[in-house]
Parts: structure tokens; sequence; C-alpha cells
């Protein structure tokens, strides 16, 4: 498969990674209907895990079955699909070299009053399972930040070493952050810009809003401002977070929300220069025909050349 | 042997393990009464370490003698006899080859006032022991519950590596489940999928009441409801969270009672798509003979084919 | 040296170990004055590291030379001498292949104020200086107790790998128990269950008393009644609870007493079944002669045959 | 490439170390435009990580591609550029061999509220970026101190072992220190000292002040007075501190400032024997003319021979 | 060199260890101008870490090179030289073989508000840089007291296996003990033996004073009394603890005193039969001339034949 200039383009990025990463960043930007564009749109389902399976699957059923979601990635041609251990190991034989598959190594639940992840897949479940990247979150802020960047660390160089490709999931929480705070702009970039200072190839963060959130970056955003009115600006600020946009950076869509809505934001995100969604429950709780109508519009917009 | 195209067919869910792992679940499946049906009947003795020798085996004297639980799994018929290792390693060698024994590998007892466990077995003591698998106790919710995950995980990564299935005992509890929390419809299949999603093979919960503990859940019971009085459909919503019922899932009888009682619930998770039981106190507390009566009675159910 | 059916007998029951372990508990069971009946009396001196060196030796000062415990367990005919690393250090190599050691392996001091000991030797070091066992203390109910299981479990396992044997000190004290509850009759019959559940060869605990301690017990002993006033009855509960009587169990003579009493329990241990007596304090803080007095006359108890 | 004396003469201070870590700190000190003076300056950009990319960027917005900071270094004639490891990965390849690079391998943020930091980066990652030294920050007097300490111990002899080069940043905070205590005199020479005693090859404190914060010390700056209001005494205090001078000693800028006040600063460096400055904010926050005119007027203080 | 007959015989005391430990032993022994006797006076340089510099060095600044303290030890004919990794590393090269040195591998500091220490070198470290022992602080009592010894137990381990020799520095300290308990006599005395049986090769413990600490212990001293008021007394005691003597033990000086104090001391551990002295402050903080005439007239002490 010839790679197309915009890929060479992102993979030159990368240029202390070894063939084997490069290998399989180009694999997921290669994929689906969005191969070579340089964007992508990936399915993760930690959901089952983060909410447990009614909150998550009830709304359609067909989704209990692991393999209904490597189905729904491969027909709506998206870049990856990224799931835990089990959901992975369900259907890695079956779509085996169908589609690249993210293991989600790190997984917390809804039972747990803490701000912590449980480390639960590893880097040789990702070789043997035929992933082409690791997927691992941090909570910056959070009690625990130092000993989850710390186990990312670990994880992360012992992928590179054999060639996997590092996908950072970056939420911000803590006892520093209320709920505002967790997305706001400052913070959302902030935590783009350590994801991507920790090694990450693809980080992933939730659309910024338009709060400042830390007083001492308050003075920043007022001599040297940034238009937090406007969606697309926001989006632009984290884009140049990831090292002036020489970093992979994808949004999710966040909770389950009308059509419209996720369309206008992924505009805002491909007039940004963002490189793509990471589209869960809006994906896989709606029935097949539906997520695959959604999908090809959000997948449409990001195929329109950049302006 | 010749497996069973039912055995085939579940051994087919596990599409990623080596052919060791896949071999040792065939020997669970295929041993004793319940050979080739797909549904197993497992003895458990942890009930020692669990709550004392003498509330465990006064009721049964016989049951002093770790030989006794062998002889006892193997006359009734078993699949498969679990226990921690000072119990295998005191029948291990007689007992070599005549039935799959599982090694539980972490153990609480009532002395304790953590919601946690010792890791007390290997993955090393589970194969100079000739075990088919081991068996390991998360609590989600508790405190400890990302420590007991993280054990898991790295057992189970290294037992798949040599060949040995995973048993996944998951049972509820912490500080943000009361008693009726522990065994809540919604908890009990979050934890059922939770084990999924670490990798499990077999997954063993306790029976669901109807009562639904999340807040945050029950806005989706209430929208997709699942008739939460009629026992039948709690397992099978059980079996759903469980891959769709492409994994096993096996239930206990808990707290000994009644024979009338323990053959109504056989017969539900029997009717909702069960894999079966796992019957501890309420075996080898009676007498040899009336401990025999119960299995075989309970075999019986799980013998008449699926309607 | 032709064992005795009494020691092959002992052994089947090790039946999981390989024939290194074997080898060094037949060593124990053959060596000394008891060689072959089965019955053992161990010399342990730990009391330096306990109590500190004047509590322990200052009744006796020809005690603070390690070499003279050596000879004490020498002369006295036992069958095995336990110490802490420095004191078999101090004469491993002038005794070495004179009378079975263990190497007690972790140590407490009276200057800790939390239940949990140091692990202060290792399996290799049990090697270097000839040991034909490793010994570590438990505490069933401590905060500690799962981290000082899972050392056990650790030691144990190499120590099983490389022919050695494991005896466990079994001392429950924690939260849930008062003074008295740490010597009542079900605890200690527990605290020796689990002892053998974690793969112990040799067990060692405190002679039990009347007393019932945990709730939840009580309504087991009284449907199920032990004669608690009666000693051989308790002791024989302790030795039901090891596996019913299929792993050593050996009892401490607990504080300094008067001669009299100690044979009176030495009787009673004798005649319920149990394995002997490890006999420290009550050893070395007399004068050598009147500790080679009172070891004979115990020794002379143990090799009555059983009644 | 011919070494000077002076460069000869420092390298002879660190005689314990292999050829390899010899050549590593001669390729420091031969770089640049006081290549061979003994005196250095090193960039050190890892302000994105400890107070977020808009504070460290958006007053030069071409500091959000790291490249900017290989170029600002290279330009400038710096001895060395240090940074964490996703600065070092976007560049590494680009300017390979072009100029010394140091890997901070640990790292904090401003959404912490603990006195610690997250080990980040690896000698295999130095190693592969072709660094010529690891960074690592401690800070003495926090709760963490020593958890601090023996990472950089494993990381610094790792790093030894494989010919690398150790540079510690020493900041002392904590619950001892307030802010004055945080730069006082004897607290600042005291973590000197420490990195020094810690086997640090370049050693990074911050400028001290006049104050003087411990009790305890107190007595002994009476006894044996330092001019503490002349700022090159103080520096030649902690000069003296670092094995009487025979470690390399560089001081941070600290906060931005004005060039007047930085290069009063430098001149006392000079004047005290320091061997240079680490130069961040004041460096990259400026246009780059602005930037290489400071550069440029401070190197030129260092050219000039000592007096 | 020709081993006189006392060393042999101290060298028959460690007969559990290799001949590469022996060695050691023996070179320390065999060293400077009280070689051969048995008797010991090392000069240990942590003051930089535990005070700081100023308050170290600033009595003798010569003191702030590495170097200087090679040369007083040498000079002086003391037996050995123990201090932190970075003061070895700055002359290990130049004085390698001339004197044995001590790598001491913890290390507190005056801005720790905890009873613990940090592991700053390690026996690679040692090694490397022609150590002939490691030296290790324990405080018996404090909270860390169980993790300090289980990091001594594995130091000391793999310094054994290499031919190393140990060096414990027992110092009680903890949440039992106020000021006086700390070196109380039976404290002291306990402190000593806890390192023996920890597997120390030397002991060094501060002098004790005629206080009984421990209630438990008061009992004891009465009933076999130690003449408290009689310094020699107390010294013979703390002997008598390292195992009847078997043991090297040797005394610290404590604070900078006045020469005839020290004299004093020395004369007392001289008729204890104790083995020596360290002597840091009162060797260093003096000019070199005052030193040696102090470390002169000390060795003279140790070098008159025991009465």
């Amino acid at each position: 498969m010839q790679l197309t200039p915009k890929v060479k383009e992102i993979l030159s990025w990368y240029e202390s990674d070894n063939p084997g990463t490069k290998a399989n960043l180009a694999r997921i930007l290669m994929a689906g209907k969005l191969s070579g564009t340089g964007r992508v749109v990936i399915l993760p389902v930690d959901q089952g895990f983060e909410h447990g399976p009614a909150r998550s699957f009830a709304p359609n059923p067909a989704g209990y079955d692991p393999r209904y979601m490597f189905e729904l990635a491969l027909e709506a041609g998206l870049n990856a699909y990224a799931a835990p251990l089990g959901m992975i190991e369900a259907g890695a034989s079956s779509y085996a070299g169908a589609i690249p598959t993210i293991l989600k190594v790190n997984s917390s639940n809804s039972l747990s009053t803490t701000k912590d992840q449980a480390v639960t897949g590893s880097v040789s479940d990702a070789l043997r399972l035929g992933c082409s990247a690791i997927g691992f979150t941090i909570y910056p802020s959070s009690e625990y930040q130092f000993e989850m960047m710390e186990e990312l660390r670990e994880l992360a160089e012992e992928a590179k070493s054999v060639g996997l490709a590092v996908v950072v999931w970056s939420y911000p929480r803590g006892p520093m952050l209320d709920k505002t705070g967790e997305t706001a702009l400052d913070i959302c970039a902030y935590a783009a810009h350590m994801a991507a200072l920790l090694g990450a190839h693809i980080i992933k963060v939730k659309p910024p809003t338009s709060a400042i959130s830390l007083d001492a970056a308050k003075k920043t955003y007022e001599k040297y401002p940034v238009d937090v009115n406007d969606e697309v600006a926001r989006f632009k600020h984290v884009v140049q977070a990831c090292f002036g946009g020489r970093r992979l950076v994808v949004f999710s869509g966040g909770e389950a929300k009308g059509t419209e809505d996720i369309l206008k934001e992924v505009r805002a995100i491909h007039a940004a220069g963002g490189n793509g969604s990471i589209m869960g429950r809006n994906a896989f709780q709606r029935s097949k025909a539906d997520a695959l109508n959604l999908l090809s519009s959000i997948i449409e917009i990001y195929q329109t050349p950049a302006s």
C-alpha cells in the first residue's frame, strides 16, 4: 500500500520511532474510508468497564456480543477499534488483519471511589492479539497522577521497543479541579501537552469549553488571548499544545447527544486541524443502521480537504 | 476423547487462546457426568480459609481430610474441584489425572477486617500440581479492587501463556454497596461483565436478586426493563452480560440451604442458559450419601437438553 | 539410614513434594532421640530478637554465645534447632551435618508497635547455611496478615522448589482479637488450618485454651461440641484442623514455667496425637544440666508408643 | 577534538567514572561557544510540564514546536539542551550529533498538590535518543525526598554504567521550609552538597539568598561567617559545598526577569567560580533575536578568563 | 601479609562467610597502626549528609574536599574510611588500595521529618569503587524499622555473596523511645544484638548510658544486675550482647567533645573488650595536626594489650 504524502508527513513527526511503530501508525492512518487523509475516526468500547453492561449495551443489545463492535468498525470504514482485554480477545482471531486494534491497557469502573485505574492489559497481550497500539488513560491532577504516568512510561517504553504505537487518553480530574475545570480550555490544552511530553503518538482529549480554570494561567490568557467563544479557536489552541500540531490529536464525542451537535463539533475539529474523533456511545448505542449513517456523515466531513 | 459439538462451540468462543488453554477448558467440559453438555458443576472448598475449619467441616468431619474432597468430586461425577494450595497439595498426586483441579490462588479469612485477599498460590504451583486452571477472587467496589485486578492481570497472563484456564470469582463489596447492593441485579451483571473484560474463561458470580443498586443504572433499567421478579430473566441478564453468552458463567449456591431451594435455583440457571453451578457448603457439609444424592439431582437438571 | 514405617507414613502425607523436601523432612524426623517415632522436639531461639538479649540470656549467660544453642540441641538429642540468620551463621559450619537447622526468615522485636515482622533471611541463606527448612511467622488477624501470607507464599514456593521444608509459626493477633482470643480454641484451630492451607509442612501453634472467641464460630461449637475443658480434646481438635492429622503440628511451651506444668502439657499433646513440642525459653534459660533433664523427660513422654 | 587543559582538569575530578561518562561530560564541556572554558550554558525546557503550554510558549509561540528549542540552543552556541521525553523525541533524529542533549527523566506539573515528581523517562530512552546525560530533580525536605533519592540512585547507577552523565536539579521544598527557606543560603548549599553526595556530575541549584533557614545551622554560620550580603560570597559558598569546587555546579535563572538583572547574576556566578547557568524561560520566552542577544551577552561573561 | 593469631581468631567467628568476605574483614583488621590487634579505628564522614556541609566542614574547611578525608585516614593510620557514594567516588581511584573503604549505602538528612533513610548506594557501587564493605544504618523502634531491616537483608545478602563485609550502624529511635531511651543500656545492647542477628560483621552503636528504658526489661536487670554506673561494665554488657563477644563491635564518639572525655571513653571500651571506635566529627572538625594527635592518642590506647 502506497502511503500518501500526508501520511508520510505525519510519520516524519515521529522521527525517533522505530520502523515497527511507524508501520503501526501507518496501518491506522491508512485504514478505512479516511485512509491517507491524516484524519482518523476510532471506535472505543470501554463503556462496559466504565459504566457497566446495561448502561452501555441495553440501548442496542447487539453490542453485548463483542463481535458486533469489530463488525461496526469495519463496516463503517473506521481507522481503528479500541477496547479492553476481554473484548479484543473475543474477536481478535476472527478479525485478524481486518481492522487495526488498540488494546486499552488500563480501566476504571463506576464502583470505584478513587481517581485511578487498574492496569488490565499488557504489551505482550497487545502483541499476541495482533494490536497496532496500546491505549492508556491518565488523570492529570488526580492524587494518583504520578503513579499513572509512571505506569504509562513503562508500558509506552515497552510498546515502542516492540513496534507498537501509544495512544493516551488524557482526562484531567482531581482535587484542584471542579467539573468545569476538567474541560476548561487551559486544562484541556495542558492535558494534551502532557500526553505529548510523555511520548504519546496519538492524544485523546475531551472538547475544551470556554472556561479558563487555573488562576496562574489566567494572566497568560489575558496577555495572549485565545478567542474562547470560538469553538474552532479552542480546538486550534489544543492542536497547538500538541507540539505545534506535530502530534496526532483526536477528540471524544462525550455523552450521547444529537446528530447535529455531533456533526457541528466534528466540523470545528476539522476546521481547526484536529486529526479526528473517537466515537463510542454515540456510535454503538444506536442501531447499526443509524450508527453507520452517523459515522458516514462524520467521515464525509473529515474527507473534505482542509481549507 | 471426541469433543461434542457443544464443547467445540464453546471452545470457539475463546478464539484468542492457545491450544493448551483450550485443552484445559475441554478437560473441564468433558469431565464427569455432564461431559460434553456445556454445563458444569464444580466443587469449591475454600470454606476452611474463609470461615475456619470447625464452621466448615464439623457438620461432616470426614471433610477435615482433604482426600475426602477429591473423592466426593470424583464419585459425584463433577467437572472440577477447586481449592487453595494446601488442599490441592494433599491429594494432587493420588488423584492425578482423575479429575480436573482448579488452584484457588488468593484467599481471605474471617479474621480480616479489610476487603482484600492474600495471594496464596502461583501459576507455577498450578503447573506442578497438574491443575487445569487457576481461580482468583476479585471484589469489585472494594478499596483494593484495582490492586486485585492487577494481581489477576499478571496471574492470568502468565496462566494463559502456559496453557492454563482462568476462573474468576467476581464478588462485589465495598464502600458504595450495602448488603443488598452486593447481589443486586445490576451489580451482579456488572461484576460478571468486568470478569469477562479482564479475560476470564469461566466466570463465577452469586445469584442476582431483584434489586437495582446504582442510581446511575436505574434510569437504564427503567428505559430498557428486565423482569427483575422473574428468576430466569435475572439469570438471563447475567448471561447476556457475559459477552452475550459467549463466556462460561456459573453460579454459587451460597449459604447452606434446603435441597428444594437449591434445585429450584438450578432449574432457573438451566433455563436461562447459565453454564452451571459451583456447589461447596451445600455439598461437603452433608453426609457423603446425602451430598451424592443432591449432586445427582443437580446434574440431572443440567443434563436435560436446553429447551 | 532406614526410615521407620511411621516416618514413611508421614512422608506419604506430603505427596506433592519433591524428593529434596521429603529428604529434609526425613532428616528432621530421623534426628535425635525421637528418631523415627513421628514425634519431634525442636529448640527455637528467636527470643533475642523478640525480647532482647538480657531478657533472653541473662538467666543463663552461656546462651549469649550462639554455639551454646547448637550444643544444647545436640546433647539433648533434639530433632532440630531454629534461629534467625546471625545465630545460624555463627555455628553452621562448626555443626554442619550434626543437627538439622531451621532458618527463621522473619523476625519481630519488642521495640515495634506494629503487628508485623521483618523478613530477615532468605531461601538462599538457608541453602548456603545447610538448613533443612525455613521458618516463617504469620499473624492471622493482623492488619499485615495478607502481606505476611504473601511473603510466606513466595518464600515457601522457592523453598519447596529447592528441596527445603517449610515450618510456619501461626500466631493470631490483631484488632479482632483480645488476649483471650489469641489462644482461644477456635482461633488456634483456625490458625493451624490456615498454615496447612498455605502449604506448611510443619505447623507451630500455641496450646489452645478453653475459650471460643469468634461469635460466628460459637454456634458451630454449640452444635458440634468439643469438650473444651479437656486439654487432650483441645489438642485433638487442633490436630484435626491440620488436615485430619495429615500435617505435622507442634506446640510451643510458651512462657517459662514449672517443670511439672510443662510435662503435663506434653503428656496431653502426646495423648492427642500432636507431633511434638518446640521448647525455647524453658530450655535455654535454665542451666544446661537442668535443661537436659527437662528435655530428657519430655522426650521420654514422646517416646512412649501412642495408646 | 583536542580537550583543553581546563576540561581535562574537570574530567580528573570524576576519577571513578568510566570513559563513556567522561566522554559525555567532555561533549557537553566542548560544545558551543564556551567550548573548553569549563563554563556551560544550558537550555532547559521543562516549563511545558511544570506550568502548561500557554504559560510557557504563548509569549513566543514559535516555542510550541519542539524543533525551535534545538535550533535556539544550537544557534546560540549553548553547551546542551535539556527536556522531557516527548520534546527530545520530536527532534533527536533531526539534530542528532548537533548539540548534546540531556533527557529530563522526571517531571512535575501545576495540577499536582504533592511535592513529588513522576518518573517519565528512562536510561534506555536516553540511549536510544543519543543523549549525553539524564537529568533528575530531587526535592530535599519533601515527604517524598527519600523515594526521589532512591529513584535517582537507581537511574544514576544505570546511567553511569552505560556511559551517560548525571545532572541533578536539587530544589529544596517541604514541610520544614517556608518560601524563604527554599532558597536560603544554608539550604541551597546543603541541597548542592546532597546532590554531590548522591553522585551527580553536574549540580543545578537556585541562586542562594542571604537568609539562613535551619536553626541548627545558624550557630555554625555565626561562628564561621559567610558574608551573606555579598552575592559573590554566597555563590562561592555553594561552590565550596560542591566538594570544594570539584563538582560542576550551575545556577538557574529563575523567573523571567530583566536582562540587566540576569547579567548581574551571571557576573557573580562567574566571579565566584560557578560553572555556569541554566537558562530556560529567560531564553525561550523572548523572540529568537532577543534570546540570542541575551545568551550572547551571558556567554561573553563566561568567556572572560577567571580573575 | 601474615595475619596475626588475633585476626585469625576473629575471622574464625565468621565461619559461614566466604573467603572473599573474610579477606575484606582481614584487610580492615590488618590496615593502619592497629594492624593485627583486633582493634579498629574508623573514620566515618556522613556528617555532610546528616547535618549539611557548613555544620560539618566550616570548622575545618579543608574537609570540603573529599580527598582530605582519605589523606586524614591514611596519615592517621586508621583501619578504614566510611562515606556515602559521592565522597568515595571523589577519591576512590587516587587512593585505590591505600586504605580500606566502607561505602555507606543509606543516608538521612536534617531536612527530613521521618525516622528513615534513603538507600543511596549499591553493592555494585561498592564493588566498582573497590570498597571492602558496605555500611547500613537501621533505626530499631522506628516506624520504618522493618523496611530498613528488609533493605539491609537484601543488600547484606548480595554483599556477602560477592565477598564484601557488612557494617551495621544500629541507632534506636522511634515512638517507644525518648531521648534517654535511645542510648539506654538495655536498648543499646538490644540494638547491638539485633545487628548481630541480622548478620552484621561489624556492629556500630552509641556508648550506652546507665539508664534502663523498657519496662519489660527492668525486671531482668533487677534480677540479673549489671553495674550500670560502671562505664566498663556497660561496654562489657554490649560486647556480651554481640554473640558473647564473637562479633566485632565499635562505638561512636558522638558529638564533638573534649579530648580527655574522648580518651576516657576509649579506655573504657578498650578495658571492656570492645573492638574500637568510629571517630567522625571529633576527627575531621579539628585541624589536621590536632586530629592526628587525637587519633594517635586513641590508637595508643587500643595498642595496649588487653589486661
